[in-house]
């Protein structure tokens, strides 16, 4: 979010809490139209579910993945361009060379993709009769960090969460990553699908960088806006000096990446 | 907490809120007996808050500093020894040297110091119109980090937060760090005093690793208890295995320290 940083000090988000159905094209047409809604109510990032295109489940995966470029990316391209928004795509089932990843893509308003994510840590849970879930079953991790710049001011999540961690962490975690690191945080999640073998949490949100949501969906369909001021961040960032504080003498946090994928 | 967790699976844990006032002799003898109180409660660590034996504020700091050891922690070894519990002696103002450190002491049921660790992120704030404070004023900041173990399973921080922050982040703060690292969390904090020119929040509090508050004390001054279950712990680091998941092949945090104090 660097360089939009440096054009616009304030700016709309929103976050598309799309209802994922079993057909993609649905819910590929469905994307596009919710992403053209919220540009046309001044929105210039827009932020899409994680696995928006496909059911969440490892047994959808494999049926729903793609090649990127591919269909899905395609029209995540051409809704940047044709709103003239940065789209932050959510996620989808990518295939590459056999295997499988859970993969965000970024678009730029030129319609160009400026990022491409395979997530790093995979979704492993088990907790005795309440829910077991285990990505690792299916998909692989990426292996790759994707670092903008060193003084991020929006993190944006694409993220399914479920009825057990929902309640207890989904909120706690978002507040939590917005002060320690004095950011706006915005999570988008697919509407709630009672139907669903893994029954989604919703409650898309939006925190700023005091700790406070400023956001937040229900569980079903829905579009929500927030209004981010950068200015009030480095205001913020003043009133608490924690990054002046760092003690780099003392500790360090570093990439030990050598490829890339 | 190693070697603690290694004798015990399960044992009460006492935050003590205290009541601090500006005559040091009293907040000695207050926190000895309320350590003494705690103890026949069948507690076998007890946490005492932030600058316990001195009102918090820049300018109380050189007035009640001491050397370590020193008439205040001399009294913490023998509170220790005398009830054979764990005692984590929140943080006085040391001298040493001709600087002054917010320092705490850890002593063990034998009443010897297993560790000193001066505060390394010195708290500097200025919200204009709330709160304006900052310790780096008359405070220099420790330089060596202290270390028990790489899977630390309790994490105790004895804090003084204000009127401000307080109810903003305090619990926020606890219940992230207790769900991001699947420990439990106890902050022991003074006891509110409204003449004081620093307001402390109060509410020492007691997390779970699933990020629940367990025990919770008002603003007054209190002794609270909290049953510490690392079986329980264990559980929860088997249902998420956020530990496993860790990607050592791609970042990693590394201590740059090369001296000591």
């Amino acid at each position: 979010m660097s360089t939009l940083a440096k054009v616009m000090s304030k700016f709309r988000l929103a976050v598309v809490q799309l209802q994922v159905s079993s057909v993609k094209a649905d819910n590929l047409s469905r994307a596009r139209r919710l992403v053209r809604e919220a540009a046309g109510q001044g929105s210039k990032v827009v932020l899409l579910p994680e696995c928006f295109n496909s059911p969440y489940g490892t047994s959808f995966f494999s049926r729903y993945a793609e090649n990127i470029p591919g269909e899905s990316t395609q029209v995540l391209s051409e809704a940047a361009k044709e709103n003239e928004v940065y789209l932050v795509g959510g996620s989808i089932p990518e295939e590459d060379g056999g295997k499988l990843y859970n993969t965000c893509t970024v678009f730029g308003p030129d319609g160009e993709m400026i990022l491409k994510h395979r997530k790093i840590h995979l979704f492993d849970i088990d907790v005795p009769g309440k829910i077991r879930f285990q990505e690792s079953e299916t998909l692989s991790p990426g292996s790759s960090l994707s670092l903008f710049d060193t003084r991020c001011q929006l993190l944006v999540y694409p993220g399914a969460f479920n009825m057990t961690t929902g309640p207890a962490h989904w909120e706690l975690l978002q507040r939590g990553r917005a002060l320690d690191n004095q950011v706006y945080v915005a999570t988008a999640s697919p509407a709630r699908d009672e139907a669903a073998s893994y029954v989604a949490w919703g409650h898309s949100t939006v925190v700023n960088p005091w700790g406070e949501v400023i956001s937040k969906a229900g569980p079903e369909e829905a579009v929500i806006y927030a209004d981010i001021d950068l200015q009030y961040l480095a205001d913020i960032r003043q009133q608490i000096p924690i990054t002046s504080q760092r003690r780099d003498d003392l500790y360090a946090v570093t990439s030990v990446q050598e490829g890339s994928s």
